[in-house]
């Protein structure tokens, strides 16, 4: 292999020739061979948008000429092309500030920027410190990187993502509202509903988190650009860290402010901890779904089977035939996943120390990881699954006439204890509550028909 | 023992001839023998205020009797007096839906009411069920009773203490501005910053999840109430909702609406994971914050003994004369706890089916510990600890004078690579990095002490 | 109220004249009003058991008079005893070596102790530190106290409970095992076995993780004491170790040993976590049974209903003559508990610092919590479910008679491919597989008659 | 692109042509676009494993022709050589008995099987499901994957990580076990221990664990093969298991063995949320190791600073010349991910119903990588940082001198209290305890000298 010399303030180190990262990515290469977990290609992008708007911001302070702005501008917009991708090869699994994935994007942008300037015949030449990095912090970069990469994420993929499935539960819930079927507490028979308004409880668990989300990722928009190395400022200008908020706007659509309190910035993530919890109570709703949707779909003849839904693949290697609610347990194990990350964000959030947390690629690394799983696997549910979602009217009919439930609907006519008479007597006998209603006295026939309407018990009394 | 013999629609059961509790109780005390840990009394409270908001709501509607639903609220109000907690003898390992502790609460209203109604020589008598519960189910009321304490706690006890705490924070913030320290990151010597700025860190947490306290407690006010058995609101009035919500805010000053959809009501706890994920990031700042200060009391010779702590206690029953942090300790074992509540209820809020969660009653129990023990130890943090922090001056200017990291004025002068040779070289010949630089040649004495001064140090430039 | 003055190394206190405590639990008690998590019982008594033998063993060594051993003995029983349960009322939220609570029993030992040597006309008395902590240290003490508390809970409760539970479903599992019943794999459909055998599954579960149990916990025999301050052993002489843990296995019948580092025993709790682990697993396989045994039960004319399990009190405050499954809820809700649990003590484990891990007592907490209610929980669930569940014949045989999943006997003979398409055609035209498939002219009646056994799908073939 | 056409009992679906897998995995590719997250290789080759033991087996039961168990084995071991990586596209998120990944292994077995048999001029072909997948179902043979993969990475990646650290441990523990330094506990100064001392509690820690790890990883040495669909072990020859098992352990060195009870291996994932228990003991001891080096590292001149660590790249991109403790800080971030992972799978494992739990994927994904971070920072610790530590003797001997807690061996002498009084003197006219306790007048000079001997302080009393 190729190699060429890079040196950094510890020395001289090889570096592959055709890589156009610089010394201090090659040393983390070689210092941190942990695991595969790349550092999300987000942050790099979220990096890469700020390293632009800091070379802007620099230039009209008069602190960065105006051809090594445009070389940074010209090599960040190569990053966010997609066309670097192989350049950063960092893990996760680095120092907690992120200090080293600064660099390596420091160094891409300053190599690209080079041979473009090289190309245009210029004698300037970027360092990745003193230039890409000018007035900044791995500090206040790598939270303000993370905070970009968070917001895009949950504005830009997840929020659609649920719109997405949460309209079609509206359609079904509309499209299903005159069903009347039985409801089931504790897993037992209970009064009835339809399944229009069973699913919309789902509906409407969607719309709650869209507003947890919504509302909570709000604190995510404060960015720490211009606290530099501990919060202070130092060797920013004053006027910085808001002209950099404001080009990063510009670039991203978004409605980012300068943290006003760059200390904080540094050293606590509950921003994102909260917001989490935001995917977390998403998290279980989507897990009541997709297990409400699996368990009517049980059967086909030996379970619930009140709704059918879309056979995507063969079910089984050895039962032919077999069809299983394969996309309802993709959604169960993306739960599962988000319930674990969950648990190391909030760890790591609470280990920071004096002037920096030093958790932040493993927080960033989950929670995009967590918002990322929970958007496609809505999706894909909404379209694989939920879309194709049918009543079984046969099966439905069938328990909605069985069940003893109904006799709820007598309480304030007889009174609790006597209507508990007749649905245990009606299951000691295998009787439907009819039968057992005037067989014990209580009801005349036309009485009881009067008094149990199922879809009547559907709401509340008029009056 | 003295017993009577109370009936249910299993049979009939014997119960202490002293208590008011009646046959449900009882059967639930002998079927759960589990633990000691009892259904937090502030869900009882929650069901008194409901139980009697219930009852007047039933009467206007022309459902209950004037006589009984005073009594009714007669009981309710010696519940809330709390005169009776004898009487909820129920544990938090019982079914899911807490039916068994409504039915506590229906059963004690129900005999102290008909106490008061003989007592008054009235004839009227209360039936737990027909009468106490009218209009109502377990499933409704329990998460009824659940959001009320709920909210109750945050507003009330959580959201003072971290107001308490939050101004001590700003006091000391305000005292310490002009403080020049050495910063901190990685737990290595940084740049400077005031202690005023290091606390600002520290009250800015508060601040921030103060709000996401109070925006996300928002989504609890959302009361179950009139969704009945499966949400439908069977065998209840259609305006009975909207009345008992009035009630309830009549009693409790607060905000609270009738849920929108019951259906969410009664199987999704959204709101509690989101709220609760808000008490975690308050929590995962408190670990951070009270780390800080015991760290930076550490000592009192062999530590960074920064700052000095008020010394409560003798610290060990072996070493003589030792003080230790310890209510940084209570601060960062409630902070532990809360990380594993927040497991708890995300957990439990994830496995609901059909038109019920059965994990009600573990919800409750680790949301309102968590907020509990968070509000009580940061009043004891507040005033046992911060209130007394004061700065050791000496300490923490000789740590500024020793520090290496004042090089980084240099940079914007000299560049990164040679402000590095110098802290370096400074640090092997272990000299000041005053007479390094001079003795590199690279600054004369008087370029460096204008260049570097810790002071100007802890603000961006500016210009 | 009655006071009498105490003092300790800080100054005077008042403390309650009835209570028998001393100054620094009073200062404790003061300084931690939070919560109201009292230290466990069970720890309290290991510290009695263990100041027993502390005194034993320092007389033994020459270190302390006959007559002072003996009241601490003699105090120490008291405790034991549980009639001095009033005079420990320190919370878990103290400082976090648990520092107070030894003193705690320190003090309280040395009150009983003085009273006793009182009466008996004696003039010697005890000092809580000098003498009743003589050789001791909080910091090897609490540990100590910790680990026999939690040897006690898992081999003297949760194991026998696990026993009697497992026993149980070994009865059932041998009555059971002749009811040939569908199978179901991700809810749907599947091949048959026993009802038996669906059982042993759940026995396996109780029998690997009892034994998970009996080795981890091994490693929480290994003793702190005779470790100190600092894990030195300073103050303590070089033989108290061993003397002192072969008094604790003499009053415990168990086989407890001095850790043989005693830096690790004060600053990892590494056994805790490990120990906590076997419980988590178990509490998972309990949430598996109990769920399984509540879905198996669901009914009782809408649900899958192949089983019936007792009806131990009314379901529902709204819902006559509804039974549920409550025990598998207070079992689940456990679980539930045991999870959070399990991320509290990790979190606790893992913040040791130097010499010390201060989150014992939230370690503590959780552990014998966790134990306490599993073991509870199982002998609920044994004694008023699982005793008492019985197969539904009728339920079971129209289930397996209407399976599709018989097909899967065919794949040998005709082939994945041809078994496929009579299980989809027999569905598709709501036949049975016996017509479908000679419908087809893949089998002639003979031969699926022949092919087709329910019975012989439950084993292997011989051949 | 080039695509052939694939079909499976769903119909027809387009396969790239260059690709070995056939219809059903395009169609898992097509159904679950879900996150990036690829089934873990090390399952692949598990599955690879046990596919070449089944034909064999199967051909040894007389039950597949000669031919196809070698072009079985064959294609197994080019998986196994790693060339075919790119030919096993499915991610995690997909049906949760992971049947997609089993029929992914068998579609491309099949094709590279078949590609050999016609290159040899056979005209025998393989079925995916009829020939590779005989006597299997994915019920049993995902779970067996898992666990030959997850032992696999214990033993082989884990145990020897864990042993290297230990080593080196151990290395340092004996050299640095002369010198004498303060301890610290509650962060505060405690009596002295030595330096070796204070390594050989981490030392111990891994001790433990190790031990914890291998004994719990036994419990997963069960294999589920045999079980087939639902644990009767349907369409498998009874032998079949323990041949398969067989062929497993010579291929693999290991000790497998078949699962007693099958209901169980299908159901049931105790034996990973155990073994990963021992992972998060481990994780949390690695925590307050890595926490330890780094606070004993820290300043360099602000800081505690009594060991120096290797500096491995530039610490900061601000600040010139700092150097971090980055290999502490990868291993805090493992840390706080298995405690994530950790959560994930013991939710997971309680999510069986019946007879299956459709979370196996999930699990094994998170298994592996906790067990793969870990192993990895393990070695990059040990070989960039702790090899690396050094002692810094006059830090360390400049804290022993000015320590008050010295005090302590004045216990015996004089008792707590005057020892107490000593300190507290001796800190508040800030001296040392000798000039202190003569001014006292509590000891001579020459009494002092003879009681208090930090190197003595580091043992017990030898009488």
């Amino acid at each position: 292999m190729d190699y060429r010399i890079e040196k950094d303030t510890i020395g001289e180190i090889k570096v592959p020739s055709e890589k156009y990262w610089g010394a201090q990515t090659q040393r983390s290469k070689q210092n941190f061979p942990i695991g595969d977990e790349k550092m999300p290609k987000e942050v790099i992008e979220g990096f890469a948008i700020l390293k632009k708007s800091a070379a802007l911001a620099n230039h009209e302070l008069g602190l960065l000429e105006k051809e090594k702005a445009e070389a940074i501008e010209y090599a960040a917009d190569q990053i966010l092309s997609g066309e670097l991708e192989e350049h950063f090869p960092l893990v996760v699994w680095q120092t907690g500030s992120g200090t080293q994935s600064n660099m390596n994007v420091n160094e891409v942008i300053a190599y690209v920027g080079n041979m473009w300037l090289k190309d245009k015949g210029s004698d300037v030449r970027l360092h990745p410190n003193d230039d890409v990095n000018k007035s900044q912090s791995s500090n206040d970069t790598y939270p303000t990187a993370m905070h970009v990469a968070s917001v895009q994420k949950v504005e830009d993929v997840v929020l659609p993502a649920l719109t997405q499935l949460k309209d079609t539960l509206k359609e079904k819930m509309e499209a299903f509202n005159e069903i009347v079927k039985i409801g089931r507490t504790h897993l037992q028979d209970a009064t009835p509903l339809t399944l229009g308004q069973e699913i919309s409880g789902w509906h409407r668990m969607l719309e709650k988190t869209e507003n947890m989300l919504k509302e909570s990722v709000h604190y995510v928009k404060e960015l720490a650009i211009g606290g530099t190395a501990v919060g202070t400022g130092l060797n920013a200008h004053v006027d910085f860290s808001e002209q950099v908020v404001s080009k990063i706007n510009e670039y991203t659509g978004k409605n980012f402010i300068s943290a006003p309190n760059k200390f904080h910035a540094l050293t606590s993530h509950d921003e994102l901890v909260h917001t989490h919890g935001a995917l977390k109570a998403l998290a279980a709703d989507l897990m009541k779904i997709a297990n409400d949707v699996r368990w009517l779909a049980s059967g086909p003849r030996c379970g619930i089977g009140e709704i059918t839904i879309p056979a995507n693949e063969p079910g089984s290697s050895i039962m032919p035939g077999k069809v299983n609610p394969t996309q309802s347990e993709a959604v169960t194990m993306v739960a599962a996943q988000v319930m674990g990350n969950d648990a190391s964000i909030g760890f790591a959030a609470s280990q920071g120390n004096f002037e920096l947390n030093v958790f932040k690629p493993v927080i960033a690394y989950n929670f995009l990881q967590s918002a990322q799983i929970l958007a496609d696997s809505m999706i894909s549910f909404d379209e694989r699954c939920v879309s194709g979602m049918e009543p079984n009217h046969e099966q439905i009919e069938k328990y909605l006439r069985d069940s003893l439930m109904l006799v709820t609907a007598l309480n304030p006519h007889i009174g609790y204890e006597n209507a508990a008479k007749i649905a245990k007597t009606a299951f000691e006998r295998d009787q439907t509550l009819k039968e057992t209603a005037v067989e014990l006295g209580i009801l005349t026939e036309e009485q009881f028909e009067d008094y149990v309407d199922p879809e009547a018990m559907t709401k509340p009394n008029a009056k």
